[in-house]
């Protein structure tokens, strides 16, 4: 084993405290693993650049152009994230520079918030806030979930950790993939290609997708109009997998029934944005899928494991593919 | 057996198609069980004591006045009741006269509603459709359900249905009776006496309490300060058993993060209501806990069943005790 791991921890300059990465806790996960490495902190976007020139790591919570650095950095061999969604670091990977993302930190919680959020769908919730809003009361008396079907685009940690939660209430799942498999237990599992034959059957349809070139936009008009009348959408990936266009216009004709967004084309969504008005929607803004209480502590779990795998030349976790984008 | 058991079938003048009850449906449902009875139907309130005069049974959906139908009917003993609810029918329920109610056909919908709503709260559901109208962005990143606190006022068919299904999500659950006890699988449980003592470790506030003598008013001011600041309120049993106007003040202050009403001291609720402006609030038109699809049949299962025990002379199913209340 060498002892001359250098690993350069590197946090946003306006990073909440709460997700944070201590250089010390990052020290101390080392040793408890036995991993020999020397810990350098750079918290200045600015001096990044003379920092990496000597790390063979970078551990961060700061979306950094990772191609510029590669250039001052020809050690550099991989950058570890602190979040699932990698396009923004995608875009200037260099050859050689492995990146891997903390999927499945956020499996827990964003399984139970797909769970919650199909439930309201069931439950009419984004249409009551809406006549809330007007002074209307119009009760629609809902069957239970049991029996309804679920389709759920991309079953990776979150996806596939939401399906037994979902089964548990008696929904059908429909899982969706790239290729149309899954180890998730999914009732039935097919590819995105073959999306458009489900929908008809599907009551709630849920994103989970990540944005690539293969997904962006993926979502519209069509795919919309394809679901029956008052089914509903759920969206915890990225926003634009779906257009929120189209979207808008079936909430407002009332063909869809409802839709809960937790993510959005642009963050924050801006106070004149349209989509605050939006009719029969519910918006939780970006949170409901992260869960900061013990998140850098989860994503020290995956960094540390990673690291020893590193040293000892394993394979390494969650492995970004720049091809697949995820 | 005898043979000229007499059941009068009434419906409410205005009852929507789905609850009516069908004479012929009563019928077959009789000759399914070998239960010899005449049926007769009277859907008209001024003809109702001419009916009623000749009646053993009164089956119905009409909250019609008992005592006084009862002067003209000596033979009446037993009165079975769609709703779970019955205050209405208590104040002139005359001594001799069963009344049995419909409790149980709501447990597998109000069970899941509950789970709905306090995955709602738990996630700031209520918090975020008020930011919503504001146009305001402001994430709340919450932890997920496990290990919080569920009291559930009520442990009876629908509390009782609702508390497997939080104690899936890992949240500890206190069950409130009168006298402390409950069948039900809850982690504890507690007499209504000794609420004030869990309310300060109690994150979700459930009441599913029928409205008496005992419990009308109960849940004040008083109750929700003991709540922890950011706890959550759910009623899907009777409004009246809480103060709104104190809710309503603490929901504006913040120091109870949301509630989610499906109930309401005067139903509908009039456009002109202050309650449609309470913050932190969804409210769902009194729709939430009964299930349309099927109740009817349900209900005609209780009333079969219990159709069997009074002509065998057994104990009927579901009936009302008028010192409880319920």
């Amino acid at each position: 084993m060498s002892t001359n791991l250098r690993v350069l921890v590197t946090n946003a300059p306006s990073q909440e405290p709460a997700l944070r990465i201590d250089g010390d806790a990052v020290a101390t996960r080392c040793k408890a693993l036995g991993v020999e490495a020397e810990i350098t902190v750079c918290d200045d976007p600015l001096a990044l650049e003379r920092f990496a020139g000597a790390a063979d790591v970078i551990f961060t919570n700061h979306k950094f152009d990772i191609g510029r650095v590669r250039k001052a950095s020809p050690r550099l061999k991989w950058v570890q994230v602190i979040s699932a969604g990698v396009e923004a670091y995608l875009k200037t990977l260099p050859e050689g520079v492995i990146l891997t993302n903390a999927s499945g930190v956020h499996a827990e919680k964003g399984a139970e918030f797909i769970l919650t959020s199909v439930l309201m769908l069931n439950y009419r919730i984004p249409f009551f806030t809406s006549r809330k809003v007007q002074r209307t009361w119009q009760p629609v008396f809902e069957s239970v979930a049991h029996g309804k079907v679920a389709t759920i685009l991309g079953v990776g940690a979150i996806g596939g950790a939401a399906v037994p939660l979902l089964r548990a209430r008696g929904i059908r799942v429909i899982g969706v993939t790239s290729r149309g498999e899954t180890d998730a237990p999914v009732d039935e599992c097919i590819a995105l290609d073959a999306l458009d034959t489900v929908l008809p059957g599907t009551d709630f349809l849920v994103s989970t997708l990540p944005l690539t070139p293969a997904t962006e936009g993926r979502i519209g008009a069509e795919q919309f109009d394809l679901m029956p009348r008052g089914a509903g959408v759920v969206v915890v990936g990225r926003a634009k997998v779906l257009d929120y266009g189209a979207l808008a216009a079936r909430l407002e004709s009332g063909h869809l029934g409802g839709a809960v967004l937790d993510v959005f084309p642009e963050e924050p969504v801006a106070e004149s944005d349209a989509i605050w008005s939006m009719p029969n929607l519910v918006m939780t803004p970006h949170c409901s899928v992260d869960d900061h209480a013990g998140y850098i502590d989860r994503c020290l779990d995956i960094f540390g494991e990673n690291l020893r795998r590193f040293q000892a030349g394993d394979p390494l976790l969650n492995v970004v593919s720049p091809d697949r984008g995820y």
